[in-house]
């Protein structure tokens, strides 16, 4: 059934759920510090520090979540279908991601 | 004097800083959406989707800081002083940046 | 077997092999004429364009050989054995290629 | 003169310039080892590997090119005209390079 596999789905990043979202909390706050700055008139490069570090830690996001994709529904579907459509679809995301 | 120069230095992105200001409320913006991404279990690929939206908003944010800079701070300090540290900073921060 | 699996591996890629090799003579290639335009002393931002274009070319071929693997390797050894190892590994190779 | 100009222009990175086509042969033979690599079926992450070093190595050569440009032709045209175009094309440069 489509609405049991999505129930399975729904839960395999559960595990890393409080994890994903202290880390996007942290960065929306390093976000509004960033503005801060901004309207402080401070010095451009420690902006733009403050602004690689926001962008280094939304790439670790995605590489979490990509990480529980592969593990979870990536493994599920090969395992039962022969990978499908989502192998495309994952190379299609890390491609994606790479070049961010 | 310091403090002359600094008074130039802080409307060097002065022009830029409501274009700066606006994106990085977006950002702020894009953070929080992904946050609520996250706990509707919404699929991995769909999240990732966004989180590189917002990273490569980012960087935009950084390149436009950069270029101010550049125009500025840089071409001031070249014009003064042979540019001094401010070359090796520059090259510094577009080497970090290129590496995020 | 490792033999017999290590046998199947090496053709993975092998549909690709002659498109991978075509495009590693054509970067062997960048990489001489940039040697040339260096001793010719031609214009920086002109040679930093082709180094872009040589990067970018490298780029694809990773991405390529990371599809490959994927669809090769990796979906063998989750078919196989869930994953095991492998699954760190690719997270690992596409960390460190983001990175570059 | 343009002629001087250029000449002066054809020195500025003179000083790097040994170091430049030593690195730059280094490439071509990374790039020629990752032929052979392909051609023995080595596995994939390996290769990937190879492919990341020579990608880096390809970034650190336009990095110390940009830095070359800066201190010479761009520092030089800031002192005699204000920077003209070269401000717009190095902006253009650091921001390809950067989205490498």
């Amino acid at each position: 059934m489509t609405q049991s596999a999505q129930h399975v789905h729904e839960h395999l990043y559960g595990k890393d759920k409080e994890v994903l979202l202290k880390r996007m909390r942290r960065i929306e706050g390093q976000a509004r510090g960033i503005q801060k700055m901004i309207e402080e008139d401070r010095y451009c490069p420690e902006i733009i520090q403050q602004l690689t570090a926001m962008v280094r830690a939304g790439k670790e996001v995605s590489l979490l979540l990509l990480q529980d994709h592969i593990e979870g529904c990536v493994t599920d579907e090969i395992k039962h279908n022969h990978g499908g459509k989502m192998i495309p679809e994952l190379i299609g995301v890390v491609r994606r991601t790479m070049r961010t």
